[in-house]
């Protein structure tokens, strides 16, 4: 019912990395095709970005979802990949392993390390975090996208995931990595015993964070990881906050597509806080905000239809549609039905 | 005469870039094949190499000299350019310049950035230039060389070269450019009106190098420019009197054949310093060891035989042979014509 939707001019959504930014691609698809109720090409999207998984390698500021998301919606992404720069080379890593430094598991290309390059030399030159991607976003999204589209850090501070995983090698018999390490070198295969988000009870939302949670007319939970995407912005004191007492309508997608994670390795962030892998208990675990949580909408893959009814009695409205984000048009549809879930019955 | 030659246990060679690496590859042609008098494949060679070019860009530090002598004796080196990586890949200078930011027309390709990744970390962990030029050159030099060739910065110091250029559009009538803005961005096409190596009075020859020269049995300056690469390294406070004082011969190899140099652009340089660009006047400004300067001999190219005797009336031994590198086995006669010239009647 687009002509009784109320009309969007602003959208704020809280991204992790590659399923955030595909989800991002199909709801500006969405937005720009009038198939988003009450959105148009007009409509402001502000991107907040998780920053947890960000981390120093080789003397190098790298801010993975950050940059996923401004690859992906610069279309500078390697699309079959889902991450890093299409085109891409991959020269330096060969030459650093062939100097033996470490991490070797970690790869950086060619065209990826001057975006760290310059982010490095201007966080160094003391700029913030948020000015950074301001500037770097000047190249990739204005020209593609004018001023419709702002992305943002989550925080200019420090936050950084860490994950304990058991090392019977250990004398604890546990170990402690970064992120970076347990999802890329690790591929999330081992039981995460502990998810702490280092610094995080210190850090504050970066600028316009909070206004843009406060002023949108509607927020949206992508498909990222509940856990360590959307959860580490959640926890940044006042974010959460943000979302609970805005006056625009909250919908999310389930990341989870029956038993499974659509990008993978979420289970084990799930198991570690003690969430069952369902769309329904991740559903649950954000929880409804006429009850303290996050949500007034939850939009669930038809295939999880059964857990429709749970969800609506605990006061998120709910919705079973297909979740697989498997081309623009696609995502543009799974944008449209979150969108109507929440502001049906609104204008 | 081989069989009379005294034995060159050790021969150390003060070294600018592309000049004085293609004159090392040379130097150890001749060494392994038995054509330097004295010397064999067990000679060791140690090169102290300029770091007065230097320079920090994009947040890396670089090192010209210590690269290509490094690059080129490790054969890694882009033969045809005489610099930088073969196989090179130039992605991450693409995406910098598709970022605005500046200086653009200085190449990093994408091998070589690694080099400087590592450099920049090691730095910023504290160690010294010497210790991480000893760890690149674990992976450079060790392989083809064994413990034969050891490189050293001349200083671990900061010491930087800065040219004053005339420049009407400045209110003082001239800009003071760094060395490499001089070089490559303006091709030294523009009159140097002052060379300055900013930094140089207060350096320290890096650990190993006076130990070097003085216990050598040989010393050489290879044909590097005389001004900023060889003049820079003779100027770190100790490195000309160790030259001058020690018990081994001193041969140097002109760097202008004809009036011209070999490698483009050091007339400039000499004109800055009030030096006449011949073969000639470059030995008299070196000077002879007998009268305070740094040269026993002084190999000029047959073209320059006519300025021998201004050279040996100056009490500098001066012969005249074919002083063009172009390859091994031509370079290689060079080395040993000037081996030849300090040490023939020595033994």
């Amino acid at each position: 019912m687009p002509s009784s939707a109320p009309t969007l001019r602003r959208i704020t959504v809280l991204s992790g990395g590659v399923g955030g930014a595909r989800f991002l691609q199909g709801l500006l698809h969405g937005l720009r095709t009038g198939v988003v109720p009450g959105g148009s090409a007009d409509t402001e999207v502000t991107v907040v970005a998780n920053t947890a998984d960000d981390w120093w390698i080789h003397g190098l500021k790298v801010c993975p979802d950050l940059d996923t998301v401004m690859y992906t919606l610069g279309d500078g992404i390697d699309v079959e990949r889902g991450w890093g720069r299409r085109d891409e080379t991959w020269s330096a890593r060969t030459e650093l392993e062939a100097y033996g430094v470490e991490p070797t598991w970690f790869g950086l290309g060619d065209r990826d390390i001057a975006t760290h390059l310059v982010r490095t030399q201007m966080l160094e030159a003391g700029y913030t975090l948020s000015q950074v991607t301001e500037a770097l976003c000047r190249r990739w999204l204005t020209p593609v996208h004018g001023e419709t589209v702002r992305l943002l850090p989550m925080s200019d501070d420090r936050v950084e995931t860490h994950v304990a995983v058991a090392d019977p090698d250990s004398a604890s018999g546990r170990r402690v990595v970064h992120f970076q390490e347990y999802w890329v070198r690790l591929r999330a295969a081992v039981p995460a015993e502990t998810v702490i988000a280092v610094g995080q009870d210190a850090a504050t939302p970066a600028p316009g964070v909070l206004e843009a949670i406060g002023e949108a007319d509607l927020v949206v939970l992508p498909p990222s990881n509940p856990v360590v995407s959307v959860g580490t912005i959640l926890g940044v004191p006042g974010i959460r906050d943000a979302v609970r007492s805005t006056p625009a309508p909250v919908v999310g997608l389930s990341p989870i597509v029956g038993s499974s994670h659509v990008h993978g390795m979420a289970a084990q962030m799930l198991t570690s806080i003690g969430v069952e892998v369902s769309a329904g208990a991740v559903g649950a675990h954000y929880g409804a905000r006429s009850a303290g949580g996050v949500l007034d909408g939850w939009l669930v893959d038809e295939r999880d239809a059964g857990q429709l009814t749970g969800l609506e009695q605990s006061g998120i409205r709910a919705a079973a549609v297909p979740l697989m984000m498997s081309g623009h048009d696609a995502t543009a549809a799974m944008a449209a039905a979150a969108v109507s879930l929440v502001t049906d019955g609104r204008s």
